[in-house]
């Protein structure tokens, strides 16, 4: 039975043997909702960059440019890191991305097998895919600056109740994930909300983006990398 | 008001501004559970070291020395990594300790004003002692061999739980561990059997260790770094 592992930070990922499994990249607020928005909303597909001038270079190959740096939208760019930018107007276009903890957490699980992009938004849709594919996953969690953040171990343990009857949950950072997700599940954002991490957010006056990206299953698709950019997958 | 925060690894403790705070190191699971008991039973210092050759040395100087990789008691020494060892014919006895992950966190924990040994047999003593001195604290899990693990959060927990009335318990990393022990408490032994590293070291037949390093205020002692080793602290 394969199993199902949490990375809480970038900055522990050298320690996780990625090689095999499927890296789930999660930056629930908001990087990730928001890629798997722009694809549900026909962007055909998304250029995770790392930093602002280099994405900046994509507007002259024709694609919309993002970034977010400390939560706000960087000068000069189309778009920031909210979901609702992307909801329409994409339709058959590209875009490039870079936000300050989302694409890091994605371009640094390379090594494994395959990459995905997870979200509360197609939580149901990512247990699908893996589920279909057997392989051990382990769930690349963004955190913020380096460090665990909740939003993001809440989804990981989201995706553990729905793997729980084919996945091992014996890492100690996936029964945590789990555990928390069973005490926050009913009132997602009421438990984030004691959280400074949210509460810097609310005092950007994302509250509608928040409410957003906790809800589940909106999207029946799952971003996954190819070559260097995420297309939306085939699910079965 | 001051805070709490924790730290899930000595990995991520880079990005920790430890000045002007109290780091409390935290390996449960055993050696700062044993450093507790050795010192409550009479031990009159203890030299946390980082290698086994260092140690070693200490007998030399007239040092019990102890020694443990990979959960079992290193050769050539006399003690390993079970409290039960430190429990008689310790009294007045210095003594020198290396471990896989605890004697690590205590190191790394130095830039901060002061350095104290938590565990489940302490919690209560160390919650007076950091409330008596009003300064925010970070709870440095040793966890395992850089990654998240359960008893430590849990450890992190139960001092948060009893700080609450007068420390902000609002960074992620506390509200998780806070909850996990709102959910654990009851059964601390059933809750982390559940976990491939207590499952790891119940193969190692120490069940007996777990039981007695999850029992909360066993000791009214908190070891702080004085210089380079750990003596009892007077508690008002």
């Amino acid at each position: 039975m394969p199993s199902i592992d949490v990375c809480f930070s970038p900055e522990l990922l050298p320690l996780y043997d990625l090689k095999g499994k499927i890296a789930v990249a999660v930056d629930v607020l908001r990087a990730t909702s928001s890629m798997v928005t722009a694809l549900a909303h026909g962007v055909s597909h998304i250029a995770p960059v790392s930093d602002l001038q280099e994405c900046l270079a994509f507007r002259e190959k024709g694609y919309l440019v993002a970034a977010e740096r400390d939560g706000i939208k960087a000068d000069g760019f189309d778009f920031g890191n909210s979901p609702f930018h992307y909801r329409e107007g994409v339709e058959g276009k590209r875009l490039a991305i870079t936000t300050t903890n989302g694409t890091q957490a994605i371009r640094l699980s390379r090594a494994a097998d395959e990459v995905l992009v997870g979200a509360f938004v197609n939580v149901g849709a990512v247990a699908r895919y893996v589920r279909a594919k057997g392989k051990d996953v382990v769930v690349v969690c963004a955190g913020w600056k380096g460090l665990f953040n909740l939003e993001d171990t809440l989804f990981a343990g989201a995706l553990a109740e729905r793997l729980q009857a084919d996945f091992h949950l014996n890492h100690d950072a996936t029964l945590a994930a789990y555990h928390l997700y069973q005490t926050a599940k009913t009132d997602l954002l009421g438990f984030l909300s004691k959280s400074s991490h949210v509460q810097r957010l609310e005092r950007l006056h994302i509250l509608p983006d928040i409410e957003f990206c906790l809800q589940e299953d909106v999207y029946q698709l799952v971003p996954v990398l190819q070559g260097d950019v995420l297309v939306p997958a085939e699910l079965g």
